[in-house]
């Protein structure tokens, strides 16, 4: 695989050291931004934007053509794998993923299969045509939802703010849930080598609702299928660093670094030193800032992120992010800002002292960098 | 004080020996039962069920009359307080909260005072009441949300899933949150200074929003005003323990042990052998049967109740309940085959081999007790 120009993401993964902190941000391409609605407008649904590969190209890029961030990822959505599987995926306006046929008995469990991945070329599509366009400028990063997270959609038929169904289904019938488990990790593992394959640079796993699980239950539906997912990976020679993201898992990390990932991705309520501290050297941390710190003032972006590059430390192998996705409100303006702070904060060629948390000393001066693409 | 005929849970909460495992459980008199239903009926509005002392003390009473919990908890509602400062408090069938005048501007958060706490006599009286109907049987909680929590409300107008707005304040204007916390402080230590004066045993602040703050945020904008609430009341007299409960505050046990709480409630996402090994013996802790294993199967449910206990371990210091609220669509055989579960698995006549978690040897029986009510 050719490696891109700016391949500070990649070494941050592999804990190398860089010469900024590299940044992107979780739905870096999306509803904040003019050109993505329009874009948006154009495609018709949601689904159809996901599904046609030059318009999920042109919103990748759109992020990447304003700010000089360090990695695109892929647009697309999680929900593609259940949707192959045949629940008959939509989106509804303001409400979020709706499946047409969610996994409502016992019947339906038991007619669950892997699905043919020619069903989700268009997803492999999109990846190879977003490879040429960025043409070796910065890594992409491919993604999928865990095992847990897909169940999740899959059981209740849409979003929830506790998925009381699924919770309910693991301790009455557990044996259900592990066998959708399994055949997530198959299809999640088979997706992620596909993605790969065609030019995905590393690849992140979002388990959005791993979170609300107990501890133990979290080892044993979440973390353990996702390990299986990471095992089928390198069984399959991917290359690809990983970076794994449970909402809600800062009480886990010691386990979660333990289960094979490159990386580990940080919702903002994790102590992001005490992260350090307790994962030790074995896995990249990201993260962490609150997405609703991009609403508030220049200022308190740059004392945030401050703050949050101080508490990575002087250690190789970290990435900044949010903690949780861009929300739609965002100034694009602040996004700016934030991405020029973190360059020039962590500029190594820039001394400590000036960027020293303290900010007694004159503060750094952000300048605008071309954006590498 | 009196001390109540069963006083498990009091002593439970000074870390002394008890001869079962004191159990009771968040939101215990609730939509589960048929005769709350029927009494919630009659009162009309959720509102006025609160403010009808008589009412109030019924339903309290109604989880008491058919499972031996170890203690009543005072039915009320944590929005009193914002209420009586006139923010005009409402529940709208099947969506919750919503204030006619929420704190949506910065004149409004310069109004804001400490309420007068006569507004709030209705809630003294149903703790007067309810004292009298227990009759010395078992201890009375009294409680309040949070400063935080209370803000996150008042600011929001209504629930919310990540209460953004807060969020947003804290990072734009978080003068104006520490005016807000810094009066809900006041309010919340007086409120509960006097349910103790009127007959509380033991009172619970109940955070349920300080686990959307990153560590940081929530030292300074929620733990640093519940330590204030129970400052102020220490110094008014009260000899009441108390207990604190942040949803989602699994990762911050260390410093919430150190706020000056006799207990940490713990939320089901929060692994209970670990959270005893990091708080010692500082504090007392309750908790954590995920709410949902309520719905499963009489089975499941002792095997999670066991591993809970098994979890707790042999020290004193431990409260059974759940991690969250019961939920409506609960079965009351359920709780009543819990509550059965932890007072035999925990009875300290019966041998530990024979509440081996293991299950190999045969099984304690559990036997109907009385409610002592």
């Amino acid at each position: 695989m050719m490696r891109p120009r700016n391949d500070t993401l990649l070494r941050a993964l592999s804990r190398e050291p860089t010469e900024h902190v590299p940044i992107w941000l979780m739905r870096q391409a999306g509803r904040y931004l003019p050109e993505y609605n329009a874009t948006r407008a154009r495609a018709g649904s949601f689904m159809q934007l996901c599904q046609d590969p030059a318009l999920a190209t042109e919103v990748t890029l759109q992020p990447l053509a304003r700010f000089p961030l360090d990695a695109a990822i892929l647009f697309s959505d999680i929900l593609t794998i259940p949707d192959a599987m045949g629940l008959g995926l939509s989106f509804v306006e303001g409400e979020g993923p709706r499946f047409a046929r969610p996994l409502s008995d016992e019947a339906a469990v038991g007619r669950l299969a892997v699905p043919d991945l020619a069903r989700l070329a268009y997803v492999f599509d999109a990846v190879s045509a977003i490879k040429r366009a960025l043409d070796g400028s910065v890594p992409l990063l491919g993604f999928a939802g865990s095992p847990f997270t897909l169940a999740c959609y899959m059981i209740e038929g849409c979003g929830s703010a506790d998925f009381s169904r699924v919770r309910r289904l693991l301790y009455a019938r557990p044996d259900l849930l592990h066998r959708i488990l399994a055949i997530n990790a198959e299809a999640v593992a088979a997706y992620l080598a596909e993605q790969v394959r065609h030019g995905a640079d590393a690849v992140m796993i979002f388990d959005t609702w791993g979170g609300l699980l107990s501890a133990g239950a979290y080892a044993a539906f979440s973390l353990a299928y996702i390990e299986r997912v990471l095992q089928r990976l390198r069984a399959a020679g991917s290359p690809a660093p990983t970076i794994v993201f449970t909402k809600g898992g800062g009480q886990w990390l010691e386990r979660i670094a333990g289960c094979g990932c490159s990386a580990i991705g940080l919702d903002w309520m994790t102590d992001l030193a005490g992260a350090r501290a307790r994962v030790g050297a074995r896995v990249a941390l990201q993260g962490n800032l609150d997405p609703q710190v991009l609403l508030s003032t220049p200022a308190a972006i740059e004392a945030e992120a401050r703050a949050i590059l101080e508490a990575a430390g002087p250690e190789p192998g970290f990435i900044f992010n949010l903690g949780h996705g861009i929300v739609p409100e965002t100034p694009p303006e602040h996004v700016a800002t934030l991405v020029g702070c973190v360059h020039a904060l962590s500029d190594v060629r820039s001394s400590r002292k000036q960027t020293s948390v303290e900010g007694k000393s004159p503060r750094t001066r952000v300048e605008p960098r071309s954006s590498g693409t």
